[in-house]
Parts: C-alpha cells; sequence; structure tokens
C-alpha cells in the first residue's frame, strides 16, 4: 500500500475537481499549480448567443476558456483540453455555485445545481431549460507569475492574507444582445510606480485570464469612475505604501455584474461560481500563448 | 474577341486590387459586391506584437482581418483566405496610403510605398525596417446589409452621398505595451428610437467588421466624451430627423488614433491607407461568421 503526501499546489487539476464534487474543498486558490483557473457562468440556451457575443467583444474582461460543446449536456466542454475527464460534470465539480434569476441573487454557497439542472437521463427533470456553460479566465495565473519574478512583486492582499480588492467602473462593456449597460469591474494591486513597466512586462503574457492592466496611477481611479478608493466594493481594503499607485486589471466578477445589469431581461435561472470558489480547467500556463488568438483556433484543429 | 461591361460593384477583389495598384481608382466604396475591405496598419517589426494585443485586447475597434506572414515580406497575408493571389503587394494594392512618423501623419495621398519600404530582392533598399502589416475589418460591410433591409435602415450619409461622420471619444481602449492612452472613434449614423433594436440585430453578425454599436440615444454623445455632436472631428455633418437619436459604431480611424497617441514611443515609420481607400481583401460575407472566433482558427487550419 503506498501512502501519498500531496499538497493543493501539486494536485492534478482532475483530483482537485474531484475534491470539489466531494465539497472538500472551498477556496481554490493554490490548488493544482499552473492549472488556469476559471471563472463560471451558467445560463438557458436563448441567451448563450448573446452572451457569447459579449465575451468576444469585451475579451479582457471575459476571456474565453470553454464553452458547453453540446447545449443541456453537463458532461462536455470545448475545446477539449481545457477539461479531458469523461466524468466530468459542471453541475458538482465547482466548490460552491451562485443562482441568479432576474438579474439577482438568489442563492449562495450551494454545494451543487444537480436539482436546478437536471439531464434528460436523469428522473427528477425539474428544469426544461437546455443550459450552456461558459468558462472565463481568472486573475489566479498572473498572481502567480508575480509573485516569481526576480524581485518578487508580490500582490498586496497575497501578503495580508485578504481577498484582492475590487471596484465597480463607469467603463462599459461593448453591449452584445440583451447585455447593454453592463460596465466592467476591476482588481486592483498597489505597486511603486517605479514597478508599473516590471508589473505590465509579466503580466501581458496572460492574456487569456486577464492579461495586462488596464490602468494604473491616482489619475485613474477618478477616469474608471471609482466611487472609493479606500472602500472597495468587493473583497477587502488594502494600504498603500509610500509612492504607490493603483493599478488595475479588468475582473472576473464582470460577468456576473453583466447578469445583474440585463435584469428582468433573463427569463430563467442563470448560475455562477462562487466567489473563490473557481472551477480549475486542465488549460496549462504553456497553453496562454495559443489561447491568445482565442479559443476558435483549439476547436478548428479538434 | 469578348467585351465585359463590369460594374465596380462586380469587379473580383483581386480585379479591385489591380486596378488600386494602377492607381486608376480612388474611393473603393461600392466596389467588389460582397468582399470584405479592410483598414490598414502597418509599422515596424518591433512594435508588431504590442499592436497585436491591442488588436486582439480591442476587438470591436481593431477587428484582424489579416497580418503578414513574415516581417517585411509584402506579399503574404496570413491566413492565406484573405488574400489568395500571388502576386499580391501591400505597398501597392490600396489606392492610396498615408505616412506617420512619431504619430504624426507627414505624407497623405500617396500612391505607392515602393520607395519607403523596400525589400531585399529590391535594388534601392532605402528601408532597413521589417514591416508588418496588419489588416483590419471596415464597416462598408454592414452598410450594404442595413441598405437591403426589409424595410431598408440606409445609412443617413449614404443618401447624401457625404462622409460618414465620425468622432474622437473619451472611451479609453484596453492598453497594450507602448500603446498607452489611446481611445476608441466612432462613426455615427441617425436612426428614429423604434428602429434601433433592428440596426443592433442586422449588425450583430459583423463582430470582424466593428458589429453592432457600441452605444445610442442622446445620452451617449456626452457619455462617449463627444464634443459636438453637430461637429464631427473627421467626415462630414449629417442632419437629424423627427425623434431620431445618434446611434454609435468603433470605427476603424482607431488604429490611426492609436498611433497618434503613442506618439514619439514609434521609432520609425508607420503606413496606413488613405481613409476611404481601403484594401479589399478576398474574405466575404460568408466568411464572417468563423471570423468572429478570431483570425487565429483559419491559420491553424493551413
Amino acid at each position: 500500500m503506498t501512502i501519498t503526501t500531496q499538497t493543493p499546489e501539486t494536485l492534478s487539476s482532475q483530483k482537485t475537481r474531484f475534491l470539489a464534487r466531494q465539497n472538500t474543498i472551498t477556496n481554490t486558490a493554490g490548488y493544482s499549480g499552473t492549472n488556469l483557473q476559471a471563472n463560471l457562468l451558467i445560463l438557458p440556451e436563448k441567451y448563450s448567443q448573446d452572451f457569447h457575443n459579449l465575451c468576444l467583444r469585451n475579451p479582457v474582461a471575459c476571456p474565453l476558456l470553454g464553452i458547453s460543446s453540446i447545449p443541456g449536456n453537463p458532461h462536455k466542454i470545448s475545446p477539449t483540453p481545457c477539461i479531458r475527464n469523461s466524468d466530468f460534470d459542471i453541475r458538482t465539480d465547482c466548490p460552491a455555485y451562485r443562482v441568479y434569476k432576474h438579474g439577482k441573487c438568489i442563492a449562495a454557497n450551494k454545494r451543487d445545481l444537480l436539482d436546478l439542472w437536471s439531464t434528460n437521463d436523469a428522473e427528477d427533470q425539474r428544469s426544461s431549460e437546455n443550459y450552456t456553460a461558459f468558462l472565463l479566465g481568472c486573475s489566479y495565473s498572473f498572481e502567480a507569475a508575480l509573485c516569481n519574478a526576480t524581485p518578487p512583486l508580490t500582490p498586496r492582499h497575497q501578503v495580508t492574507n485578504t481577498l484582492v480588492p475590487m471596484y465597480r467602473t463607469s467603463l462599459p462593456l461593448s453591449p452584445a444582445g440583451i447585455f447593454t449597460n453592463a460596465t466592467c469591474t476591476v482588481s486592483m494591486r498597489p505597486y511603486h510606480e517605479s514597478e508599473v513597466e516590471r508589473v505590465r512586462d509579466i503580466t501581458r503574457p496572460y492574456l487569456a485570464t486577464h492579461g495586462e492592466p488596464i490602468a494604473w496611477g491616482w489619475d485613474a481611479v477618478k477616469r474608471l469612475g471609482i466611487r472609493d478608493i479606500h472602500d472597495p466594493d468587493f473583497g477587502d481594503k488594502v494600504e498603500f505604501g509610500e509612492g504607490e499607485v493603483p493599478v488595475f486589471w479588468a475582473c472576473g466578477v464582470t460577468p456576473q455584474m453583466a447578469v445583474e445589469a440585463a435584469g428582468e431581461k433573463i427569463d430563467g435561472l442563470v448560475f455562477a461560481h462562487e466567489p473563490g470558489h473557481m472551477l480549475v480547467t486542465d488549460w496549462v500556463v504553456e497553453d496562454l500563448e495559443r489561447l491568445k488568438g482565442g479559443i476558435a483556433a483549439f476547436r478548428a484543429k479538434i
């Protein structure tokens, strides 16, 4: 008998998803090393074309990592390198979920979606919707690159062990179908002014996980229409050191905000991951270069 | 001997490019029916990665239709369905060109670029730069769709036979490398409020040629930071009828404005098409659906 002792960091992505399915893990930060983690948004098929267009038109805030291959089927994601195991189930393989109705969050921290999204082979068919799932890039990947830089550029919230501060902005998303009047949400990490170009250089390759900052400096606070930099809309406040300025990235909360903005226009339920409780994919950092061109490049080949 | 009488509309894309090379045509509006026409931007190879990222991060304003296959080679564009003839030359096959230095336009209405971009096999090597060309979608395609709608939604400037009005906005592009502080330029077409949803529906599929509007209504004028709707920054003024509102699309002038904003950061010359004097490509309207996912999807297959 072999006993293996694995840290969250060294777990395979499939093993992490298995633990999420068992609900034995919560926050996925630090799990499965170089594997890309994904924001999740699931909505009725009739809105999937509009949401897909929203992602294609706003790839910095909503970078696509994968989409359901077949509406209503929770097991298959395209392109296939995104999720490889055939027993995958998007209704269970996130540690926790949120449920939206008419743009409002009506349930949080749900263990799975089995009661709300039944499939045709299930006995209990409480849903007649063919849901489509969208997996969107998350900034965990470039944070690792910042920590590993020489000298390190560790994000402040990792030092303080708090949540990254996030803000609503007045920066409009390019509208797509029912998704109008949505604005970009940003995450913020303070850096010394002299470090900004290095931070830009390091995060630049991560186009599929929000990439380089969208704005930086104290001027940017007003330009982005941020209410109060010292009072984030989501996450925790961080302190600024001498000579430090705020550096802003597009944030994975944006798609959920777009669903809120669509409000009553969405008839039916929308599901998302619980913030911080991400879906760990089989993509790895080495795939980022090819992901730059969009997931269609992978779909064309397979 | 057969005499063919062809209208500009029915000329093949290759024939139109041949006429452009001969400098026997100017404005390409209406040439080569359903073929997609392209905005052109050519810059030294050392900035091509930054400009490529700018396009990928801002696909509504800067939708990619093609890129030089090999830096310095003016004959080959990738993906190959974009330009098929082997005697293509991007230095001659636009009807007219502009030249930028340090972000300023220093020459306009140039017939070709042969004196400024010599290739290795040419005797006169006045340029040591390996230029890279970017072909970007243009709104001519969706204008045809608006004209052909039932009932027609013909853009006002086509009725008045003037240039489409264009405006600078305060809407920031997502920065990429040296391309910082750039803002989106928009084109404007007036429509009755009751027509806006039809206009959105018709232009939605044209994701690779600016797609559906980014904003509409009188409120949008202020939100976009437009100085004066009755005094466009480029093109000609149009009148509004009773109940009509301005409808705004991202505009192909944006890349040239991004070069202006980069200013002194660009060492070397940048070339662009003369506005209205577009490069006619071999892409056709039927390719738009696949172009939605980005040109990488085509490059992967070939």
